[in-house]
């Protein structure tokens, strides 16, 4: 098969050998396939990935239950025997495997083997660009699981990015007071085309005035401005992950006594449920698409300070 | 008065003028006064503070509704007048004043000043030598305010100082099965006389499997040790302020979900009800006693590392 392979260096491979076992689960025919944030940062040495990358996708099951639907897969496959995946807590098996990220191969590929648990029909109103966006979709409503959220609660979202978008459209969702701070004024705008407060990041906002912040910078400096923005009491949620270590004055957090929650994946259920009812916007995130076998240049695109979602389309949809 | 007062330098004052409004509160004599880990941190430059020292005491009331009676008083004085102070969170008043620790004169003196409503007064069946424990011990109560403890929660307390004993002790009272990893050895056997399971820091536990860790090392390590042992999901209670910037790799705390919490001053209330029903020993976290006049000394001893609570007797109790 074709899939895009991670060994030191990123290449298309034309004629991979996908060494699988009919226990590793579903078949699922790739149709198209997002790159992430994580993607690119595997590229860098994060996990000391090897091998074929992607986790954002949707496709056609070939076998199982759900053969020949279109299918999203939750990207986290536990051991299904640990106390972790006794209670439903696939996500944090110590021995969990992750689509594309850990001994797991992924979905810039023909074909993706997923465990049949995993997978999430998609109802025939949402589309195969709506599909890919579950993964990130689903990431972001995590934080309502996580954060009782209060009607009006003043909301920073740092990064406008593909994850801040979504963060601050699902916290919009749940009745929060959202402002968004970004970098690039396209991206802004295109929060602001969906009615939700969005300035450039040197915009100076009140110290120690928001209720809740989000840290969607993907940089290590968006934590220090998130404790800067967040009142005593109130909540930081940590959305990005980097690899270098923080150097950050944590007194703050014990004299205002700041909740940080770490936030990753989260229920992709409530994801497609809110595309299906169209509570979420997500196709004007696409910046661009490229066929697979170019995916080296779409991974340089994605790359681009400009750039939100850019999406590789892999195999023909059986969508009316 | 008679007081003991930090200005670059600390020193005995036997003769300090302390210049009162009636306005800012009630006058309380004070009996005794308990050094703090915070205390000796002001004398190496924290919060740049300069004046008279001292916010745990017992003292009795010279004026006011409990005029006569023993007393306790919460440190942090509010303005009253902001949205903080009208939701009873002046512990969080931004323009606060807090005894001993931020524009307020302290209790290592003869009398202290404290607004009426920060007082409590004591149960007979308390003694001086308990009430002067009730501001740290509230501290301790903080936790099960800010954190839903379930039963049998594995918790580690790291650190066995006068802070981490408090904490494991009120730990234990709601229920949650309570290690505490510390480093002096008679420190430990004080928990261990407690039914409290203590180790010292080198002991290995495993990684990753406490539901909840706190963290009253009041050092820089404190917090990277507790990220290790807490589970994914878990929470981190932070009570150590440490003046220097942590370096330490929070990808952690997104991969694994935790929460940190920041935790700070508690309720008075909880405090002192813990210690009239004995559900709580205090006295036995006594090291030394010195009067007023030997403060300076008695600083020095509260800095050894085996010493736990070092008191200040300043003047006659009236209990019976």
């Amino acid at each position: 098969m074709r899939a895009v392979v991670f060994d030191d260096v990123l290449k298309f491979e034309p004629d991979l050998v996908l060494d699988t076992d009919p226990a590793d689960g579903v078949c699922v025919d790739v149709i198209q396939a997002g790159i992430c944030e994580t993607d690119l940062q595997l590229c860098q040495g994060y996990m000391g990935f090897r091998g074929v990358l992607g986790h954002e996708f949707v496709g056609i099951a070939r076998t199982g239950t759900h053969a020949g639907r279109r299918v999203v897969g939750e990207i986290n496959c536990g051991c299904e025997s640990c106390s972790w995946c006794s209670r439903k807590l696939q996500n944090h098996c110590p021995t969990r495997t992750v689509v594309g990220i850990l001994n797991h191969s992924g979905a810039f590929a023909d074909t993706v083997v997923i465990p049949e648990s995993n997978l999430h029909v998609i109802p025939d109103n949402v589309s195969d660009d709506e599909a890919v966006f579950v993964e990130p979709l689903a990431a972001a409503c995590r934080i309502p699981q996580q954060i009782d959220l209060q009607s009006g609660a003043k909301t920073l979202v740092l990064g406008a990015g593909r994850l801040g978008n979504l963060c601050a459209q699902v916290l919009k969702h749940h009745h929060c007071d959202v402002v968004v701070r970004g970098r690039h004024e396209p991206k802004l705008n295109l929060l602001r085309e969906l009615d939700i407060a969005a300035g450039d990041m040197s915009e100076s906002l009140p110290p120690q005035s928001f209720d809740l912040v989000v840290d969607c910078t993907g940089s290590e400096s968006g934590l220090a401005d998130a404790l800067r923005y967040v009142r005593p009491l109130g909540t930081v949620v940590m959305k990005t992950t980097v690899a270098a270590p923080h150097s950050l004055n944590l007194a703050d957090v014990v004299i205002h006594e700041i909740r940080l929650v770490g936030s990753r994946c989260g229920p992709f259920d409530d994801a497609i449920s809110m595309l299906r009812q169209r509570q979420v916007q997500v196709t004007p995130l696409i910046s661009a698409r490229y066929p697979l076998e170019q995916a080296v240049e779409a991974m340089d695109q994605a790359a681009r300070r400009d750039m939100l979602k850019v999406l590789l389309y892999i195999n023909k949809s059986n969508r009316g």
